[in-house]
């Protein structure tokens, strides 16, 4: 049989990388050190992953350090401060220990400024803003990934995360994305993940160690603009499928829809960049993501409930209601992908991209999503 | 906005091919005429998609052909005289009527004797038998389909039911498989089908027509094996998923062993076949059926149940107990997968195929579902 996914044993906690002095051993000067820019579900997740390895891997420091957005808990106590006591983040992730070497710190430029390894995975409309308080704070020859899902589709094409912190930074930016609810990899299962790179492999290779664990499953593929609109673009179908459910259509109409949704993704994906690759679509960024997003997640559960209320309630009276906060990302993605069919001639090709869009404006009912047939001639060439 | 799917207006029934003189008007001669043998569940589902479009094509023959098994109903009637009277299966598909242009017919040699495309849709079992009691009864140029999944994987290789029917019967035979809960099509629900052919094109795209629907949407891709493969091995996949729900690991896992699971049935496919073609898995006949199957079905359904039980109760004995008389057919397509893995020295390979194997012969437990690592590389080349 082939090896188990049995929980490795974990090395002795050893911090050569104190906190005080971090470059303390002369070795120290050749390890990479890891900043996680961002602390919130998934970034403090990511944090544990990572934090596993560098206590593993001879190549890392030790030492995990984590950009928290600084807040007063009700006790009184500073977030970072707690964070450090307790190796919690008892806000985001309660209940998980993120292990002893990650160290929270509030000051932005201060967490990054030793980092050669960069972590990004700030809720999107961060990003930024963030990026124009780093620029010229990077070390030089840093690397940089983004695990941001969610960027914008403007008009004249998707402005992606990776390219803002490439452009504003000056730096290499690879992605990854993957069938990733947060709460599930905290509690250890069993998931996996894509490395989207552009084409130094051996950063994508030292990415992939830096993330994969007995329980994660990480592999690299060149194709960053491919892996990360995946990640976006997943959110409509997302919402589409949400609606089959609502309406009660059952499973095989579920199943066509989510099809059909993944070959318009492939599709938009491949028009707007052509060097998009198919087999990506295979990957856990693509059609694993998009199960789990289909199956569960927020965009599927208000689409659901806005078809039950027939569409007479609107998705940001539900997404307020039922939310608590959260933003739903599929409506405002299927917005700006509609955007850049209408300007760019497409509509007729994304029947599925473009149905989802005139639902949640209210211009046609919740049952329209399975009344269009496929724009695509019946044999495929 | 594209068209829609509301259903289209029936023409009016116009039996030009009446029941006693089949051949009746003189440009019949040009017709095709079709002839379904089985009439099971999804039987009867593919003569009322069949029937519906007889009616409106110029270039068939109204009648439809149904070889049906002959059954005493408790009321004393044949099955037979009771489909002809009410167009009901009564039987298989209560509720749904088939058209007045269905006609079923207890005899075979005499139901398939004028019939120049066939549709074969049996129990895969009963298949090598109906062969033998046709060759030779065929007219001669007719064309065949087969919508049978989960033909027999023997050690030398698949025993596909289309290379059966073809070099039985000397005759040309495509596949016909999809994301295909009978009774969701049944009641009109949206669905999607894949149609795979081996060179004739235009013998495809007729059956593409046959078929077609507002609500039943077909493509064709010229692929027979990965099509008739993907209707087979996703029901080992679906084995795998229904353990993880059984074992309550959650979407991101049960999505990650989806993709794993289609994996592997491209890559088992394209060892066995070179021509099988990675779009195929795209298709209805993959992604979507397999998320069909892994959402619904019985092997999900068997295989949740044996997780729950902690293997310590039989796939035989769950199976006997909650399907009354249906037939798993996961696990006996893992046990016929293995032989083959075994044979050819690819175990390794397959992690996921030959551990859904190892679990229902009891050898690991439900658990080892999520307890083996990917045997790829870690790069895509």
């Amino acid at each position: 049989m082939a090896p188990t996914f049995e929980s490795q044993q974990m090395a002795p906690l050893d911090l050569h990388a104190g906190r005080e002095n971090p470059a303390r051993n002369s070795n120290d000067g050749h390890k990479s050190r890891v900043t996680v820019v961002g602390s919130g579900n998934w970034g403090s997740v990511a944090a544990k992953l990572i934090a596993f390895n560098t206590l593993n891997l001879p190549s890392f420091h030790d030492e995990v350090r984590m950009w928290v957005f600084q807040e007063i808990l009700p006790s009184g106590e500073k977030l970072t401060d707690v964070i450090n006591r307790t190796n919690e983040n008892v806000k985001y992730l309660p209940g998980i220990k993120l292990g002893k070497n990650v160290v929270a710190d509030a000051d932005l430029e201060n967490a990054v400024k030793d980092a050669n390894m960069l972590v990004f995975v700030t809720p999107h409309q961060f990003m930024e803003g963030i990026c124009k308080r780093l620029v010229g704070k990077i070390k030089e020859g840093a690397e940089a990934i983004s695990l941001i899902k969610g960027m914008e589709v403007k008009m004249e094409g998707p402005c992606m995360i990776s390219s803002l912190i490439s452009s504003q930074l000056k730096i290499n930016c690879c992605v990854l994305m993957g069938a990733n609810i947060a709460n599930e990899i905290a509690v250890e299962k069993l998931s996996e993940a894509t490395v989207g790179y552009r084409e130094n492999r051996e950063t994508a290779e030292k990415w992939v160690q830096l993330f994969s664990t007995p329980y994660f499953m990480v592999s690299a593929i060149q194709d960053v603009e491919g892996v990360e609109l995946c990640g976006t673009l997943k959110n409509v179908v997302a919402i589409a499928a949400g609606l089959v459910d609502g309406l009660e259509m059952g499973n095989n109409t579920k199943a066509a829809i989510m099809r059909i949704g993944l070959r318009e993704m492939k599709a938009f994906s491949k028009l707007l960049f052509p060097s998009v690759k198919d087999s990506t679509f295979f990957e856990s960024c693509g059609v694993a993501d998009l199960i789990t997003t289909c199956l569960g997640g927020r965009n599927r559960k208000v689409a659901d409930a806005f078809a039950r209320n027939g569409g007479q309630r609107s998705f940001d009276d539900l997404e307020a209601e039922m939310l608590q906060g959260q933003k739903l990302q599929g409506v405002s993605t299927a917005r700006e992908v509609y955007g850049v069919l209408r300007h760019r001639g497409w509509l007729e090709l994304f029947p599925l991209f473009s149905t989802v869009h005139e639902i949640s404006t209210g211009r046609l009912p919740p049952s329209a999503i399975v009344k269009y047939s496929e724009q695509k001639p019946i044999f495929s060439r």
